[in-house]
């Protein structure tokens, strides 16, 4: 399984729940849907995580890339 | 229905109420009527809140794109 | 009336009366000359406010466009 | 007298005196001698303004246009 | 064994334990799987480390090139 | 004496003493060698004053053009 | 010896000891292997320091370009 690039490995997390932290030190939590080089992001069921507690429930929402600092799996 | 590009699930918020969240955590709400590739955003009778609370109506606003975290439909 | 383009919405704002908000909380307010694909600006008989009171008179303003968060017209 | 793109506006501030606002709340104030698309801008007798008093005197000085905010003229 | 160029370097780590250094202070722990050239960088069986504590587990994650200062071997 | 673009009147400050100001608010003054278009810029025989007290002797210092706010020659 | 280029001084540092100076405020001290057009940089037998302080031995680490100031010779 070749994970040379990172868009690959960002590939495989598309239709899973993941956690994006944000510049702003929010977080998104939702399923990843779509994504672009330049790392805009769309989540759908998400919702918004303020210092861990759920903020506000969101549907689908799209994140502009350079607001992002990282994307993980939720465990 | 493919959602692969994130600009595609931006679309389909196209004439709807969304929520822009800011770089400056200011918010406006309004009908999305226009974007492009630098998420340059129009909306339509709009106004911008200030934590949750309106505080100017604003009619069509242009918002430059590289000041938006996020854009979710409203509920 | 095609509003697909979020310069074509600004070009309908040409000598009209805007609010330009800046990413320093800072506003200008004057008649909308000119922009480019930067949304770098020219506002004639403009002038400056900061915190809703008028601050400067300007005359003919050029504003460069990474510092502006949105532009909405007078009311 | 066509004002239509943003660039022509600043041309006409040639050899005028002008107010350069920059993003650290200085101000330059001086004779507008040069500037290119970036707005990379070079003044001459110039002097440097913190809250609207005079702080240093600088003869010619090029000023970085990611630092600008707006340009207007001296009234 | 050449080292002219940074991305060369970079790839020297890969499949090993580094540690990345973001610009909000926080630092990404995890075996270098995969970067481009904005640097971009995909971590696997990653920790996020505030103050030299470690505070998550992520498993692999997505970081943003644009978010990092530095990264070097872990020791 | 053309001075209309900005890079040629910083080319008449080469092996001169001139003062850069940086967004960190300090300054490096030294004999400017080199620039180029993003204005990275070379000094040598330079020091790097804060708040006009001379701190640091650097001897030849390579300074990123992003963090430059202004050039001007010493008096 | 010409010095017209800034990268060309940059270059004669390669193998010396250099500190570079981030926008963080942190310096990089250690011996210049590699560097790019956007300034990614990178050093063998690296400490970072803080406030003039030693803080970390790195060994190689490598520097994203756009959180460097600046990069001068050791003394």
């Amino acid at each position: 399984m070749d994970q040379a690039r990172p868009l690959d490995a960002l590939n495989r997390g598309r239709d899973k729940r993941v956690i994006i932290d944000l510049k702003n030190s929010k977080q998104f939590i939702g399923t990843l849907k779509a994504f672009d080089i330049h790392i805009n992001t769309v989540l759908e069921d998400a919702e918004e995580r303020v210092d861990g507690e759920a903020k506000r429930k969101l549907g689908t929402v799209f994140i502009r890339g350079d607001t992002i600092v990282s994307i993980s799996l939720e465990k």
